[in-house]
């Protein structure tokens, strides 16, 4: 998902001035209060060569007080080092209660840099994700608060940084044959990073995504992630008796930090009737077929539509499925839990209805629900929503493993087409019944799901059940889009 | 571990209906409580044919309001199941909020019936530990309390319960080719059960052990424990401003519940001094040869000393590396952390001291601490040391994959010996300093420190780093057996 974050944002130095002028006073202040009370705070910078790791980590350490922090930076480990369990060395400088410790690189090494060289694979990498994961829930359960950065910039922006490093004769020495090859390979690269997230964003160690093209806005985002995390703690350890630690309000700054994988769709994507027609009758033609394959390799679909009110799901559906054999496939629409489903897991239902192996489920929403609509709507806590992202990939992971194939699209429009939509619904008399006042209700909380459905892109979409966006301003280019990612992960596997 | 457990356990039937009289009601009460209060609860019955599972099911469902709870029978998967996830028709079977759903064998099968036929093995063995755990856990974040019982009988017995059915043409039919086969390789699905306890017991869903040889105190125990379950969280649900659920405390009964391994353990083993001399003399000589060969295999050893007070750690420890190379190991004594420790997680101090490979560190005491004096003085709460064993377990997990051998000594004596030894360091005047008011208060809390030693040897005696119980009531013959089994491990990574 890394190379569909927006990577375009920046901020200007009259914005970076004023806000930097609120954030280094607050974090000076979170320091002190949490030397006061014995919280340590751990701090890794992770992220391509050349991303500013250095300028970024001295910005942070120069807002704090040297007497309570401490920058280690990692490189491969000393013979002495070596000779230990590959944690050992981040054990021991494990930062005491209420100090700070910056990591210039950190245990991740093992999932990047060693795996890169080929020292960390298969059986061995799976257990180094088991044991970075182990480390950090023992950190984080004593009340250590782990904040993860990895700082991501686009290869071309890479191969502008390596030229300019290279063009002083006082910095080319930064771009070792090391940095040029890892630069050569950035997609195998950027699938590492991407797996790392996956398997190490937890709920007590989550990671944050730095877009670090423009390095004010890289700046801001670390300290506000910082006294976020410092804030969220101190708050917990004050009320003790709330079960869940209190949401932080951050002073609402000029810039929205959270990062975006929707700014970059393109909206106007769209496809004529006629094109629509002959693409169509082809796909369904051949999804035909990859059904009667899929039946007999028996392996089981799993189709995820999720998208906004309006965006058209149920016609994308019936297109995708009106040349399909009945028998093999089956659309099953979630609404709100019944009284029944209620009383069980949330993810009770949809496990329910799984796929024999060798059919078809399509879920007409799904357990996605529970970080968009229970999350904005407080249906479930915000303890269950923030754990749900490592529950639900855990979940398909088990279904992939099992042989599955699991599909998600998101359907995306925009505000503006939302609005035609529902007015169209409103004066259309068939239509009307499409329309309540609970959509119109969502519609005026459009940010904040926005904010759901961002989060919930950038860490559910894993290398085994990634997420497709569909651009649905254009009902016919959903569809085609649909039913070609359909055919090309069904032929894929088959 | 388990082979180590006490399976002599019985009650009289007085005394089973005495305490039955008590529990029935109880366990009535708090279904309808658990009901009221929404709280779904799962237990598994595992454990070896003819362990009697049927009976003590029948029991506990007798018990119980037939309207809440439900047996769930798991034999081999249907051929609809197979299609699907192994973990759906589990799923799918989950109790709703304030109902008892009991399994009669469960998911567990994947590990213990699949495995022994050959069908999970491997990676696949290892993620479908992964699966079970965070099948689990899932459950267990969402409120669902489960109870794990596994039904231990030894060899023999079962053997004698076989030919019983057998001999009745009535119950014949109960012992199958499959039944025997397993019979027959009995220490292979010890191993197997060992290794499933160490994988899969959480302080999410803890395993409870029952000594099945007795019908009244296996009932008594699942009573007994399906009551502290329910209770705990009951009392957690109803005092949410408490972190750490409230200690249940159950009526005094006239048994003793917790599996016990020290019970079994001969104190009266000995040696005699010529004996010792020869032996010891041998051993050191051997001991010393080991020590080079593990430092050119490059090879960390990590040696754990625990024991009561005086039982002789100190003198042990001296005779073990009388005959060493004191460039290959260290000896390092722990006792309570200083200040600048207690600013550190509590495995921090023990991981600075790991030993470098190639290198033998003894510690005389050490993270068992966290189980033992922490756990009985009140040092850290209740939640901090229940969650002890899994860390532990996956931290020597670790170092074990590292390569480390790491070997534990419990050194066992009696309440008597302790007595004779602590006088007689207080009747000689270079002993005195031996003795403290501590020893003397620590030793008023002789049996609540059994229990938290019980706890430990079962829970984090694992197949990859098993405890060693020293019989050191006789020194002599516990320094014997201590470097025998220095000899023995080391010869065998060799």
């Amino acid at each position: 998902m890394l190379e569909k974050i927006n990577l375009k944002r920046k901020l200007t130095k009259a914005d970076y001035k004023a806000v930097m002028a609120d954030l280094e006073p607050k974090i000076a202040e979170l320091q002190r209060r949490a030397r006061k009370e014995g919280v340590p705070l751990a701090i890794v910078f992770e992220g391509w060569d050349a991303a500013g790791k250095g300028t970024l980590i001295n910005n942070l350490i120069l807002a704090l007080d040297p007497r309570g922090s401490k920058v280690h930076p990692i490189s491969a480990p000393t013979p002495e080092e070596e000779l230990r369990p590959w944690l050992w060395r981040f054990w021991i400088r494990t930062p005491a209660k209420g100090r700070i410790a910056v990591f210039d690189r950190s245990w991740y090494g093992r999932v990047l840099v060693e795996r890169g060289k080929g020292n960390c694979d298969g059986e061995d990498l799976l257990r180094s994700y088991a044991e970075i994961n182990s480390f950090e829930q023992q950190l984080a359960d004593s009340g250590t608060v782990l904040v993860k950065f990895l700082l991501h910039i686009d290869k071309k922006e890479q191969k502008k940084r390596f030229e300019k490093l290279l063009s002083n004769p006082s910095t080319a020495w930064k771009v070792g044959p090391d940095d040029k090859r890892r630069h050569r390979h950035y997609r195998s690269y950027l699938k590492a990073y991407d797996e790392m997230l996956e398997k190490t964003g937890t709920e007590w160690a989550p990671w944050t995504i730095v877009e670090a093209h423009d390095k004010r806005f890289a700046t801001v985002k670390v300290f506000t992630s910082v006294i976020e995390a410092l804030e969220r703690q101190l708050n917990a350890k004050a009320q003790p008796q709330l079960h869940h630690p209190s949401p932080v309000h951050l002073p609402q700054g000029p810039v929205q930090l959270s990062p975006s994988i929707l700014k970059d769709v393109d909206l106007s994507a769209k496809i004529s009737r006629p094109e629509y027609d002959s693409a169509s009758k082809k796909l369904q033609k051949r999804i035909l077929e990859l059904e009667h394959e899929v039946f007999l390799k028996r392996i089981p679909v799993v189709i995820v539509y999720e998208g906004w009110d309006a965006a058209g799901k149920g016609g994308n559906i019936k297109r995708l499925v009106r040349g399909m054999d009945p028998r093999g496939y089956e659309v099953v629409p979630f609404a709100a839990p019944t009284n029944e489903e209620k009383l069980h897991h949330y993810l009770w239902r949809f496990w329910r209805v799984f796929p024999k192996a060798g059919h078809i489920t399509i879920f007409d929403r799904s357990w996605y629900g529970r970080v968009l609509v229970e999350r904005v709507e407080g249906f479930c806590s915000e303890e269950e929503w923030s754990r749900a992202y490592r529950e639900i990939n855990e979940t398909e992971q088990q279904w992939v493993d099992f042989g599955a194939v699991v599909i998600k699209f998101w359907l995306h429009i925009d505000k503006e087409e939302q609005l035609r939509r529902f007015e169209a619904r409103q004066q259309t008399p068939h239509k009307q019944w499409k329309i309540t006042d609970e959509d119109w209700r969502n519609r005026e909380k459009w940010d904040v799901y926005r904010q759901a459905v961002e989060e919930m892109l950038l860490k559910t979409s894993t290398t085994y059940a990634p997420w497709t966006i569909i651009e649905a301003n254009s009902k016919l280019f959903g569809r085609i889009k649909a039913m070609k990612t359909v055919r090309d992960r069904l032929e894929e596997v088959l």
